[in-house]
Parts: structure tokens; sequence; C-alpha cells
């Protein structure tokens, strides 16, 4: 194969061809994909989530992940999230010119290998090149398909007050991990991301059915801060017990020297769950017993109140959070 | 609404929020996107077809259509030609930090325009924002999920001896729009691109049970060429009857003033079909009903071979075809 990718890669011609045979179909090699047809043929189910996200991380390679691992664990979280069995991903990347060839097989090689890890298959692709300079290396579109298992409850995505609220894990470790790289922080060791497909450990929550969870949601971009201020409706109000919140000693070392709160730092390795009081403990059980799930806590509840998302401070006061405004730091994700 | 696109729409915060509420939702509503969740729940069915495209299309606005009506044609276009009914798009974007939001207000009007007259529904989404040199302005993804019609056979998509083809309609009208408008060519009236979704014509073909149909494609990038040369098998050729390709006599005129072969071009308004001889009037005037369909003709046929793609020329004599290589066009889709 060429050692960079040109124009002709995208053209639908021979060079594209080569690229789909020795590079993308040794890959992710599975029965929908094999056929190579324009769409790809697959058994389906009554009720089906379908979710997308585009990837357009800078770095290309961080501490503890990259932008292949990122682009299945942040679709198939997404339809984790919402109740389904993720099964099936579709990848669209756009390439520049330009690009070296052994970064595209890394991140093709990272993308098969969380794809199997997550239990899901590629069952179709896309790639497209643009010149050298009209795009930023590498751009990865992922469009996931989930499916819910008969008789699995979807959560109506509507906290509740009395609810519990709990993290699956340590928070803001991808955000601080892609920040600590891109700005050359350099702590040793580095500070690793904890990007993570989590279908396996949500579906650990959802298949007791003991278990209710009135909303789920991955906190990507805009941290946990975002999602909470999304969650919290007109005659509820969310307390966070600030000092319980899990944060990585060296993420929260790295937030204190750039004076930046982990509340809002993006996630891709935790699941926030609003579920009703009597199953919280069992929620956490059942969430610990995922590896991505050891360290699981509540982090707060949910009040009658009139939509405010507040923090419990160390001293005993309130410290109001807000929907984040601005950005913190583009490509994140 | 700001004026440009920047960094914060892509934040997942406020003012990401904004572009849902009061751009994408609007245009789009229905009642699978419409709760915002972070996966769309679809009524699936036994056997789904799913198919993803990214377009990067250049200039974004071009005689006969845009990277919106692009991005939906294109899509719907592939559910349709694996004999799918298309039902259910995401739309992911890539944004640069700069981009006009008149532009993306436009490009999302003719999305949801082109959505409407293919009968589907943008169901799920995504934006990412870039900086300004990051990328060059709008890169759009579109994934699409259709599903079977009960009883209807899904084409093989592998033509046998004695099959003909079929061409719907005028061939290399896309690609020769786009190219004269990128290089100012001049011609008047300009060259309109015939990007349109397909899926009702080739509905209408397939609903009749008696029309066998063994191979659909749209011949996009690589134009017929391309496809023609991937439908050909170790035991079969084609042949060309290279008279009665139909091009437009604008598109056949910028395509002799350039040297180049309309064989080649790329379409997107045109599907390909390999069928059985006995149902080819048949299949031809189920394609005539419909507009997209009223050039339909007759373009070749397939007969015992060692996997050659021929074109009969005018005085006799016989044209290779072989897949294209190189790139001719970038950024044709």
């Amino acid at each position: 194969m060429d050692e960079v990718i040109t124009l002709a890669h995208g053209s639908g011609g021979e060079k594209s061809r080569e690229l789909v045979e020795h590079l993308f179909l040794p890959a992710y090699s599975n029965p929908y994909l094999n056929p190579l047809t324009d769409s790809a043929i697959l058994t389906g189910g009554e009720k089906i989530a379908m979710t997308t996200d585009s990837y357009v991380v800078k770095p290309l390679f961080f501490p503890g992940g990259d932008i292949g691992r990122l682009a299945v664990s942040g679709t198939v979280n997404d339809l984790a999230v919402s109740g389904a069995c993720p099964k099936f991903l579709s990848v669209g990347m756009i390439l520049a010119a330009g690009l070296e060839m052994n970064v595209l097989q890394r991140i093709v090689q990272s993308i098969a290998a969380t794809a199997k890890e997550a239990g899901v298959q590629i069952v179709t692709g896309d790639t497209k090149v643009v010149e050298h300079n009209s795009a930023d290396r590498i751009f990865i579109n992922t469009t996931g398909i989930g499916v819910f298992p008969a008789g699995r409850s979807i959560p109506p995505q509507k906290i509740e007050a009395g609810d519990c609220i709990i993290a699956s894990g340590f928070i803001a470790s991808h955000g601080m991990a892609v920040m600590a790289e891109r700005n050359s922080l350099g702590f040793i060791p580095a500070i690793e991301s904890d990007v993570a497909p989590l279908g396996k450990m949500v579906g650990g929550v959802l298949q007791d059915s003991e278990n209710v969870v009135h909303a789920m949601r991955d906190p990507t971009r805009g941290g946990v801060a975002a999602t909470l201020c999304e969650w919290v409706t007109t005659n509820t109000d969310i307390l966070l017990y600030d000092q319980v919140i899990p944060v990585r000693a060296d993420v929260r070392a790295a937030c204190k020297i750039l004076g930046l709160d982990p509340l809002f730092i993006a996630n891709e390795g935790v699941v926030l769950f609003a579920v009703a009081q009597s199953c919280a403990k069992n929620v956490i059980t059942a969430l610990q017993k995922d590896s991505h799930g050891c360290h699981a806590v509540i982090i707060g509840e949910v009040r009658k109140g009139i939509g405010k998302v507040v923090a419990l401070t160390e001293i005993g006061s309130q410290r109001r959070i807000l929907m984040p405004r601005g950005e913190l730091l583009p490509r994140i994700c």
C-alpha cells in the first residue's frame, strides 16, 4: 500500500477498493460487512435505537486512547444510555491527502479492537479524501444501531424528586488527558483518558428489573454540569455532594493548576444515572461488578425545587452549577 | 442567532442547544427527533438496511443542488438500491468556525426539503465545530436506515449472462455540473446536476414481482464505468451500446471540450439495473412512470465472457472500459 493517503483513495476507483480490501475488510471482517454492498443488511428488531457522532479530537492519539477508540466508545455509549443493546456501527472517514498510511492503520486497528471489546460489528463504511489543507488529518463519523432486548424497560430520561444521582466512576479524566497532552503539561506519569465502551456495564444495571432507572447519560461535551443542567426540571433541584464526586488525584491536580472545575470537563468512560432511592445500592452493586464501574458512587440527589443545580461545598455553602457557556476546550471528542 | 458559527456552537453547552432548538428542530421536526435524546428510538423491522456516506462536495451550492440535497439523496439512493424502503436518516455535521449562519441555514432547509421529497425523517444528529482552518466550511455525514417491505425480494447484486443493463436516465450530469461550476466554464444556461432521491422510482420497479432485478446501483464516484467493472464477474462480459447511452447535449458538449468520457463521471440522480431480459421492457415502463426515470433506456447487455466491460462504438469497434484509476475530480460528492 502507499505510504500516504492521496486523493485517489477517495475516488471510488482502484485505490478506494485497495483501501477497503487490504485495510478495512481484514480489520472489521464480519458477515454483514463482507459482501461490500452499498447498504448492510441487518437483523433488526421491532424497536431499535439510532445515534450518530462525528469525532474531531486533537491530538489523534492521547494517553489512554485515540480517535478510533473514542469513535467506537462514544457512539456505543450513546446507544447504551438509551437502554438499547449496541449492535452495529457504520464508520465514515474524512481523510486529508497526505495522512500517513501507518497512522490510518493504527486508527483502524483501534476501531476494530474497541468494537470487539464492545461486542459491536462495523457493518458499513465510507471514505472521502479532501485536499491536504481542507481538513485536519482525519475526522470520523460513527453511527450506531442498538436493539432493545425483549422486556427491557426504556428509561424515560426524566428525573424525579427523591432520585439518587450516581456516577459510574472517576470524572473529568478524558478531558484532562487530552488537554494535558495538547498543552504538553508534562505530568509524569501522563494523565490517562478512561475512554471505553460501557454497553456491558449499563446492560448489567438494566438486566435487573428491580433497578428503576429514570435517566442515564454519558456526560461528554459540557461534562457532568451540562448533563445535570439538561436533566433538571422546573419543579426539581439537583444537589451534588461536592466532597464525594470522584476525581482521580492527578486529574484533580491538573484541574487545580489550570483553574478548571472537573464538573465541566468532558468524560468518555463515565455514565451518570438518576435512579429511585430504593434501588440505588443495588445499582451501585451492579456497576461495581464491571471493571469500568468499580468506583461507582452516589454523588447527589434530586429534590423538589425550581430547576437549580447546586453543589454542596466542603464548608457547607452552596455553589450554583450553570449550563456551560462558550467553549472551554474545542475538539475534545 | 449569531451571524457566524463559533467554536462555542460545538461545545455541548448553551450555544449548541441554541443551534438545535432554533435551527435543526424547526426544520426537521418529527416525533422521533423531537425528544432530543442521545439515541432516537425507532420502529424497526425484522430485516433492515444501513448505509453511511460523508459529503465533502465543493462548491457547497451548484446548479441543480447543494451539499444538503446531495447528503440526503446519496444516502437514500444507497438504501433504495439495496432493495430497502428508505426510512430514517442521521445528520452529522462538521463545521469550520467562521461558517456563515445563513449558509448553514440554507443547507439545513435543503436537507429538510429533500428529506420530505424522499419520504424519510431526520431522527438524530450531531454537530462538531473545528477551528477555521481545520476544515473546509462544512462536511456532512448522513447514515440511513431502510426497512424491507414484507415479501419484497432483495436483489442478489449478482449479474447473469442474458441480463439487460438499464440506465434510469441521462448520465454524467452531476459530475459535469459540479466541474463546470468549480472551473467557471460558463455554460449558458448552466449545466444542472440531477441530484435527487430515487427511493420512490426504485420502489416502483421492485413492487412488481414480475421484475427480476439481479443488481441495482447508483453509479456515483467512478461513474457508470466503476459500477459495471465491479459488477462484471469472471465468467461474464458486459457489452455497452455506446450510441444509446443517454447523455444530455450540454453535458456531452462539456465532456467533449474537456476530453472526458461520460462513463467515468459521477452521477447522483441515476440508477443502473441488471435485469432478466424477459422483464426489461416492464422495468422500463415502471421507471418511466417516475419523473426521474422518464428517459430510462437499455444501454447494454451481459454475455458469457471473461470479465471484460466493453463499449460497442459508433463505427462498430470495441472500446475496453477499465476500472477508473487515480482521481478525475475530487470532492464531487
